[in-house]
């Protein structure tokens, strides 16, 4: 089922160094051909993949994980994480149990699930003045502390509102896992099309979470801009400074992220454990 | 377009009765077919009606638009309300404008939005003891204040959560604007397929609302039943009360409703009149 | 120090009657006299009570410190509390380290601290048809699921808000972190002399919790009480419903809960512990 | 009662100008000596203050009264506030009842309320590096958005938590209806004497707002400050950006803002009135 199947670690990481040992020997003995590729010069590798591999395993966290899924979603190749320490939202495979759970996936024990990426244009006039993808979220937010922004959300041309706060949170349902959880927005199932929209401390006590179709064309204005100092981050790490005159367009993006799950993966086992659903308060 | 049209309104209220005339007469004169119904006589309403209406234009609140709509949803028969003094979530059409909007609505200018529906059943062993159908929201909640009820959640059999708290609520993306907003949960796109469930003052203080697909199905049985006194309840009102081996089973219902919107309607306008969206906290 | 001290436990169980016996052992051998309160009697204790006891040694969970605390209250008791299991945050002494704990007590190595109570008074025309003390909170909320209730809150005789919902609890500083928390009140330094009053899920989508003087007079008047279904619950035990025509009075109880305390007791490490504070959203 | 009136306004700010010639005039004929004093220049006015003014009038919005109120504390000057159109929480006395509200206060018909400020020290080794007041709140916060900020807090010596997130508001109850609140915070009653500490979209979901008494020492350090980029900004103006080994102490101010209000002054109102607590979601 996959002849070539590429191992991503971060080049720095001892024990990501160990397992990747430990993987790529179990792969060769299988018969199967590996490539290494590892940080920070993934990138780079972007342009000598061409489909040359049918699987990606990627051993780190969930940082990395989102890096390797942004690169490899416009070619199809379908991703699966391993956790070095603690159980990741998106990898999902313990190091521990490492050798045993990738047999099942090269068995065929396993289940691919499309999920949602995110397409940001950043827009002056009438061009694109910039664009990026987001596996997680983009995000609008104040460059310092001690001034709000002020913006407007359109809706497939429609006005949805006009707030003033610490930023907005659009959201994939994998990123609602992540940042927009922290700012009160929902728990997305990762398989669902849609888009999360969650203000981040809006002056508007009455605003909440909207949840959109993944259909939705999202359009954000600042207002005020020559006094603000905005940025849009991308999964987490920051990317632009928008201009006085730049707006945001904001859509599902055309490729996913093939992310691929043993058959017996349960979402809700990952939100159990990594949110300690079992601490209750008091006692019975 | 539509032949004859059924007026819904609440027998007891002068205003309504005062508006349905007025719409009554000029529908006549139109050259349409009315037929009047009033609350609290809809049920028996139910017998009668087999398709005999084309369209049922309901004057009154959000609560005589869910017990209408529900009543006719197994029929297809498409509903839209006339709010008799402030804009409701469901009854679109001002009265001040009735006879201009429902004119419109006559020559076309209108689209219709099919509505999700929950449909909830109590088993008790391998029977099914009551079903309902909800267009808001399915709530199990506890029947005292003072005790709290503890369960166990499933989506398609997996577990999602063991719980405890003052119960939980299910609901459509219609009634996201209703009680589930009132507890913390998001706002959904009323045309989206999903169905939201939020705890209602979980005793874990990680719990949030979670979005799942309208495909779910969703499964909640309690924890220790014979010290619970628990209660269901459909759209507002109270319906059951769980006996210690009785189990939930929600999920989207066959039938759904078909809303009649005008072609210019806008979710996210009545969101920002119904929900204040314009005080901000402070000034600029 | 302490001449007399009372043990009180629940009678059923087991694993409380074998701690009672260790410490009733330890403390006689002390030359300290013991007297032994069991619940369900805690009631009738009250009447031989009379200063009989220099301190209450409480071993069970917070419900029965709860219990323990409000009737040893008027007699200026202080109490401790030993958990049988899990810390709790009235219950302060692991089992596993009761007799060093409680030697470091009778060696004088503890502080009291006083708790603020809540007097709640339901009053009808000019007199006064019910009284009641809570520890933690007195909750006004709806019997039944599904019907909202509505009502009137002043503080001091000024109007401070008319609202909607499922309910208020007024909450003391040790109630913040009973059912308070879960309704998303803040959490307030146990030794403050305010009370919280914490709307549940209200329908103002603007309403907060909201924490006033502890010399506060606090009056809760329904509104439309004709067609309401309203319970008063004190410390988690319902205890009344409200006539039409009744209304609540609520202030700092004259009394207070003197609580034994470790000199190195922390209740942020009861916070960290009780509610999960190590549990982190993602990795580094 | 007041010989002489300092009268605040922004000098570019047209209609304040028109209301303090209104004012001027009044006072004056009134026999009462009044000192102009405009923004920008409020800082300079500093030195030749010297109790000079017995009261203070700030026409202006809640930003001009936050700075005026943080110069006058040392010296002690009760002042008033007149909103040239908006209520605020600070500035009581609306524009058209201006005369008619001062002539009150003239009379004699007002309070004094204190008002608790912050005192915040950044320490470096065993030096203090610089040092602000505060009279709504302290905010750490990260300088850009897209990485996380970590962070330990400690009071009066003992460890509340370690956690990561967007960062911490500090507040006073008067900044309790400001950033605090759109971050979640709790609503404290401005006579109050403690202090609020507010995670801002922490990364533990189990975080709340905690308040503490106004005696507390509050520590709090930078985990990892080599990664961080943390800016502390006092009353919504950035103010520093914290260096690797600095560390923040904060504590009630010893100087207090004295704010003159109406004897039939109620906070419940502004409350009412600026959080829109007459919208209610849905309709009885």
């Amino acid at each position: 089922m996959f002849n070539t199947i590429g191992i991503f670690t971060k080049s720095a990481d001892d024990l990501a160094t160990a397992y990747f040992r430990e993987l790529n020997l179990f792969l060769k003995q299988k018969g199967i051909k590996t490539v290494e590729f590892s940080e920070p010069d993934l990138d780079s590798a972007k342009l000598s993949l061409n489909n040359a591999i049918d699987l990606a395993i990627v051993i780190g966290g969930d940082g990395t994980m989102l890096r390797v899924s942004r690169l490899l979603a416009p070619l199809g190749t379908p991703v699966v994480g391993v956790n070095r320490g603690r159980l990741g939202f998106l990898t999902e495979i313990s190091a521990s149990t490492m050798l045993h759970d990738i047999d099942r996936i090269l068995d065929g024990d396993f289940f691919i699930q499309h999920r949602t990426m995110l397409s940001c244009k950043i827009s002056q006039d009438k061009s694109i003045t910039d664009h990026a993808c987001a596996f997680n979220d983009i995000v609008i937010g104040r460059g310092r502390i001690g001034r709000l922004i002020e913006f407007e959300i359109k809706i497939n041309g429609k006005l949805v509102t006009h707030t003033r706060g610490d930023g907005l949170i659009i959201s994939t349902p994998t990123g609602s896992t992540a940042y927009a959880l922290a700012a009160d927005g929902p728990i997305i199932d990762p398989a669902l099309e849609v888009i999360t929209l969650v203000p981040i401390c809006p002056h508007t006590l009455s605003h909440r979470p909207l949840v959109v179709s993944g259909d939705s064309n999202i359009e954000v204005r600042l207002i005020n801009p020559e006094i603000a100092d905005v940025i849009v981050s991308v999964d987490g790490y920051t990317e632009y400074t928008i201009n006085n005159d730049e707006w945001l367009n904001i859509t599902r993006s055309e490729t996913n992220v093939k992310l691929v799950h043993l058959t017996d993966y349960s979402f809700y086992e990952a939100l159990r454990s990594k949110l300690g659903w079992s601490n209750h308060l008091g006692s019975k």
